[in-house]
């Protein structure tokens, strides 16, 4: 199990980021000088440093010119794919310009798909994206541990590249049984924790999830 | 051409709310407040106002039970619909929770797969939703009245529901010409308005656009 984080340039809460819980641990553009900042040196350095403003003096950088196809963050993802990641976690680029959360969470799906667990953690949420079939499972917990200022107990599941078929829902507040969902509609917004063992799982298609950051699941992959 | 405003809970900017310009205005939950706070009374009030805490007391009201499968806003865009609306502008709707933007942004593709034009402002941009064909055009204009600090120039353009084909942009920095747009890419992220008349246009499937919200478009449906 081989665990990569990948830290963009918008904020992150600090108390989510345990640098010892992975093995790699890449900087993207100005993400380098966040991690500085906190006094961490990145495995690797990924970018065209545009946003950073400087080229970090490394040798462990790869280094990309301006005008291209994919975004800092979608080559560092695809570096940490082909470097056989089990596991990524995005951490600073879920949370500022709804433009790049938009284009980090389509990258995201095409990791999902390729069968690496990928998330995201923004401010007071994580996303995560199954392509079916997939699962991911919360163990029991106290819900008064959620935040209820932020994300508080909801969790979110959205259809993304068509209709997911086969959506499951349980040991939340509204169940769902193999149902189908939309990639049109609002149905998915807003189920919620009540502290008993829960799950999302898809048999088809991909679904984003979206919930709070204190709410870490446990991840099961079929 | 009849045009609605949906004012919804989140912030939006005040000098990009032109209530003149709209036949209908529409407050959905806690919108109800920001609403009243600016001395604006709604054509009707939506929502289960579970967000706004009270039941307006006005006779031109949809209310609904807390426990449902759609959002508020997915009941207000389809009573706008329903009621002829030839554009929807959404405001306060896509700037606070991730799950709530994602909600709106699936709902606002439906809208435009039935052919209403629909627009959502944010919090210094504007996003809109294209069902190919259609086509989204600028005139020619100052681009140093966009604002550099919030989305400045860029522009992006992704697919959703699938590939987009056909896919067009034009007079901006980059050009894009009968392309095909993944949705599982960064590509279309940071394209630039250069001030020259500008275009966006999809042939076959769906792309949602954002740009700044000092950029609002002349728009063209085939």
């Amino acid at each position: 199990m081989t665990r990569f984080a990948l830290v963009g340039a918008v904020d992150f809460n600090e108390k989510v980021f345990r640098v010892e819980h992975y093995d790699v641990l890449i900087a993207v553009d100005a993400g380098y000088a966040t991690l500085k900042s906190r006094g961490l040196t990145p495995d690797l350095v990924v970018g065209d440093f545009d946003s950073l403003g400087y080229v970090p003096e490394t040798e462990n950088i790869l280094r990309f010119p301006h005008e291209k196809d994919e975004s800092d963050m979608e080559l560092a993802i695809a570096h940490a794919c082909k470097a056989d990641a089990d596991e990524i976690v995005l951490y600073g680029c879920l949370s500022r310009r709804l433009d790049h959360t938009l284009a980090n969470i389509q990258v995201m799906r095409s990791c999902a798909q390729s069968g690496v667990r990928i998330f995201g953690v923004g401010c007071g949420f994580v996303l995560t994206l199954l392509a079916g079939p997939c699962r991911i499972a919360w163990e029991a917990f106290d819900p008064a541990m959620l935040d209820a200022e932020e994300y508080g107990r909801y969790l979110s599941v959205f259809a993304l590249g068509g209709p997911a078929q086969g959506v499951t829902e349980r040991g939340l507040l509204y169940s769902l049984e193999n149902a189908v969902l939309s990639d049109t509609a609002s149905l998915g917004l807003s189920n919620e924790f009540t502290g008993a063992p829960a799950e999302v799982s898809v048999q088809q298609g991909d679904v984003v999830v979206i919930f709070s950051e204190d709410a870490w699941p446990t991840v099961c992959l079929p």
